[in-house]
């Protein structure tokens, strides 16, 4: 599937409400549960997801639109959300995620990118060059990979609960790589 | 964290509004793709769930409260979506799931399962003895794996449009053991 600006439109718009109906009221036996020291919790994810939202996706299109491959973009912070979270329940954050992305959207759809304009290189502080189009379909993935980690991170409380079924359970056989 | 059947109730009651809001309006370009040659796509997946509200989670548990360990639970046919799901636009599928889910845990509830209940020990015709513990948190964690699943075939069709990024996205590496 190649990448169309409208398909990752349709998902990042979904993603808020996707984890709204998740997490909203689940018990916090399993929101904020992780997979042991150092891993995160359902409650992490969408704090670093709020992270995002401030200072990786958009600012970085930006950077792209203004300086192309001559500056490169700004390292992003993976631990922020353990300061800038902190304190706040978890329906405040979900709301939090979910008008940083309309606001976010509403700026991408007004840049009224065109299929020529996907194509412009930046420079990612570690990958190297890089275009638009794959750091547009990349935020779209990233909701994709933080949504397998957190159905990961909650399957993983019920691992021993589920006693010989284990053995069928996908997801507890999944070695955590979006850690 | 140790078997509460409130835990598993409130995740088992969300499944099918997430399900919802990540599916039924998106392109059919992210619902009916796969990840390859006898792969499902998330349409598929949807399928299987019926399938599972239908003839596994609430046979098995009046197997066990009928038939304790002396008579196994029914085979379940992974493949049946094949057949079931013929011609159904996927919102018709999504409809159906939330449906049986809603009348399940109608169901379940009506049982009023007490602490002791959860000891109760039935037959599976391959893992042999398990108990209605266990059958009630792998129905939770069942849902979680086909999520799990679900992100990962999505994810899947922007391998080759994150380009060098899929270094870093957790959910391109995952072996794909939910199948």
């Amino acid at each position: 599937m190649e990448h169309q600006l409208q398909h990752t439109i349709s998902l990042l718009a979904r993603t808020p409400a996707v984890l709204d109906e998740l997490l909203r009221t689940l018990p916090e036996a399993w929101t904020r549960s992780n997979e042991g020291k150092n891993t995160w919790s359902a409650y992490d994810v969408v704090g670093h997801l709020i992270h995002g939202e401030r200072t990786d996706w958009i600012p970085r299109v930006k950077r792209i639109l203004e300086f192309g491959e001559s500056r490169a973009f700004e390292k992003f912070d993976r631990l922020a959300q353990e300061r800038e979270s902190k304190g706040k329940p978890l329906p405040e954050l979900l709301d939090e995620f979910a008008r940083l992305r309309t606001e976010n959207l509403t700026m991408l759809r007004a840049l009224n990118l065109r299929q020529k304009d996907l194509k412009l290189r930046g420079r990612h502080p570690s990958l190297g060059v890089v275009t638009l189009s794959q750091l547009l379909a990349t935020w779209a993935a990233h909701d994709l990979t933080h949504l397998h980690q957190i159905s990961r991170i909650m399957a993983h409380q019920y691992r021993d609960a589920v006693g010989p079924w284990s053995k069928y359970l996908g997801v507890l056989h999944c070695a955590g790589h979006s850690a």
